[in-house]
């Protein structure tokens, strides 16, 4: 074994930028630590010219990352290029092809395709590694699959898309309705190039996907997860969920039930005196359920140049120290694919509908309802707005089947008007 | 390689039955994840015949736990027994002469013969995991040791003593005093055999200097943590705490300065909308801040069977996939011993007087103060009670040596009754 690690980091963006920083700064301490000498040989993006303000110089440059990939002089591929298709993921392949490991931030890519990576990497006897996918600098993926490696994971939850729990929190303490945060958001370059990345939950929902891959032995599978943004989420839903003791999340929740792999990306009123409620701004925190440990709450920040290349070396020092994993956490044609079950797990939900001003309204909503299993924990009537009055209910646990019954059978009533708003209400 | 990895468990209580549970209960899933067979092959423990609800028979019984360390059908050792001296610390030796990697759950010698440890495990290729020591089912030595690698890491805190954090606690939710609080604990075993290795900070302290070893690439040093009780915590502190947006919390805090290693474990005000300020109960919490991640918070259950076993199998599983780490982090002979700073930081401080009542006692307190260098934040006297005043103050920042001189010029004003207590606000 040699004594240097020769990197090769294609992307540099405000990650690979971060990582260069840490490789420059604490060479000494990298060395002292992984045995290692870790060096950068050779750099790829898409602008040569560009000033990035760190010192590339001593760096090859190439512009195609696959050939950067294939280099002799590169022992360890990073990719911070992102998207789940095209050069991120020819180069990773052509990495693996040519015998090198790799680390990669790229959550789309492994959501999309992390069962055909594992198994070509495992094949090749090649470690990917990822922690920088999920939750940024929080370790949470080497929690997971290391730290709790002795346990049965029963559930896994997360906030996991900081722009979204900033929207939330904001139109909470400021009082500001949904699409005047949404903007803000915008000016402060919190939101993604597609915005609905993030407040479409599909960002968060590929994080989970790979949580859940390893949490449970499965193939991951993004496709199955239950997706649902925030864009519907009103001023008065906060306030009210705030009355009632709760706050409105984009939560990630992956369990196994007795009827397969549940996986939800989606808001989700959680105790305002638990963690995860009380977590404010642009910061994650993942859950993590298991039989012998219990819960273990991981909280910090999500993203970010120093952050996520935080994350990114400490998967690099552990190929420098020569640590070797299966990618999920066990070999890659061992993970099963589970079946899906959506919504097998009951609970309460909070109900938003808008009544029109007729004779009997509410009672008619209250018996379909309770005509199909649902019932009425408590219920709210504001005066009327626009000819229409908001309710607001809490039911009792149900099934996501029943409630879509139920609503169903609400909306033929003909007394309420657009469409009604469910959110669990998730125990945590 | 054998793709059976044979342990020998020595100490069988709650640790270690949980321990040998979780590997009879998740045989396949342990192999599945690790790539081997993870079998028990022997035990050890003070009573052969005491019935502990785990089946032992498979195992070869010593009395003898340095026995058991030297066998040859023994591939690891785990050393789930405790205490500094004696037969944990010759147990462990043997194993590392014998060419047994150790997983061990013990704070104490961990903190106090470290380094030797370290020294001897290295020079024999031996390694040593010890999760379960610090912080229950936490992950922090792997977060720190691993996830943070490539971080310069500026300072780690922690709430590690669930019992010390379960009387502070149920004192303010309650209204009770110490004294009564801590008769509660004794009778819910939640309290050593020697309390003050609880409310002493002694137990939290051992996992400090230990944290502290792994952050600062220092040899671990407990003999410099300084060490300050819960036990003159009032009831009228907690409350005057809240009043002002703190919590009291038996706090550790290890951090670099250029005077060099301060480690305090004391009790200490931190904000009460902070995750520490908001830690309720036995739960344990530890804050990592580096260079690069920001704020790393995780939190958890401290103690137990769950817990703990859950961390020594995370080592244990570490190690039947080939995970080999210098013990603490770089190879010991490279970790310096760090010059000890006492109270290097200033901060501000909250202080309990109580004034004799004569005329102009409090404005004496005052300038005994101000003459110091302490000036004063908030003042407030309380009514008289057996001829004295209560008197609490929140000071600006200061050092602690200009608070010690500031607090002796005080008693000698001669107005003061008893002992002033003071106690650090911290910045979380």
């Amino acid at each position: 074994m040699s004594d240097v690690l020769r990197l090769g980091i294609a992307g540099l963006g405000t990650v690979g930028v971060g990582v260069i920083r840490i490789i420059q700064n604490q060479a000494e301490r990298l060395e002292m630590r992984t045995g290692k000498k870790i060096v950068v040989t050779a750099v790829s993006a898409r602008s040569k010219a560009k000033d990035r303000g760190v010192d590339l110089s001593s760096y090859a440059w190439e512009d195609d990352p696959v050939e950067l990939a294939k280099r002799d002089d590169v022992d360890l591929f990073v990719e911070l290029m992102g998207g789940s298709e095209g050069a991120a993921k020819e180069a990773i392949e052509a990495a693996i092809a040519t015998g090198k490991d790799v680390v990669t931030a790229n959550k789309a890519l492994l959501a999309i395709h992390g069962q055909a990576i594992a198994e070509a990497a495992e094949d090749a006897g090649i470690c990917v590694r990822y922690e920088a996918a999920v939750a940024g600098g929080i370790p949470v993926i080497k929690s997971l699959l290391e730290g709790l490696a002795g346990n049965a994971i029963s559930r896994v939850m997360g906030v996991m898309n900081g722009t979204c729990n900033y929207i939330l929190t904001r139109m909470e303490s400021a009082g500001l309705p949904y699409d005047v945060v949404f903007e803000e958001a915008n000016q402060l370059g919190y939101l993604e190039a597609d915005p609905n990345l993030d407040v479409g939950g599909i960002d968060a929902g590929h994080k989970l996907a790979i949580l859940a891959a390893i949490a449970f032995g499965t193939q991951v599978d993004f496709d199955n997860v239950e997706l649902e943004g925030i864009g519907s989420i009103t001023i008065d839903d906060i306030h009210q969920a705030a009355d009632m003791g709760y706050k409105i999340k984009l939560l990630g929740v992956a369990q196994m039930t007795g009827r397969g792999l549940e996986q939800r990306m989606s808001p989700c009123l959680v105790p305002d005196t638990s963690p995860l409620g009380q977590l404010q701004g642009g910061t994650n925190m993942v859950v993590l359920e298991g039989d012998s440990v219990g819960q273990i709450v991981l909280r910090g920040a999500g993203a970010g140049e120093g952050p996520t290349a935080s994350a990114v070396m400490g998967d690099v020092c552990d190929l420098a120290r020569g640590v070797r994993i299966a990618t999920f956490g066990q070999p890659a044609r061992t993970l099963r694919k589970a079946a899906s079950a959506r919504a097998a797990v009951s609970a309460p939900y909070y109900l938003r509908l808008q009544l029109q001003d007729k004779p009997g309204a509410l009672a008619k909503v209250a018996r379909a309802l309770g005509d199909n299993g649902v019932s009425i924990d408590r219920m709210r009537q504001y005066g009327q707005q626009d000819l229409t009055a908001l309710v607001l209910i809490v039911t009792h646990k149900t099934t996501q089947t029943a409630l879509d019954q139920a609503l169903e059978a609400c909306m033929e009533t003909g007394v309420v008007s657009g469409t009604p708003l469910a959110l669990r209400i998730e125990s945590v």
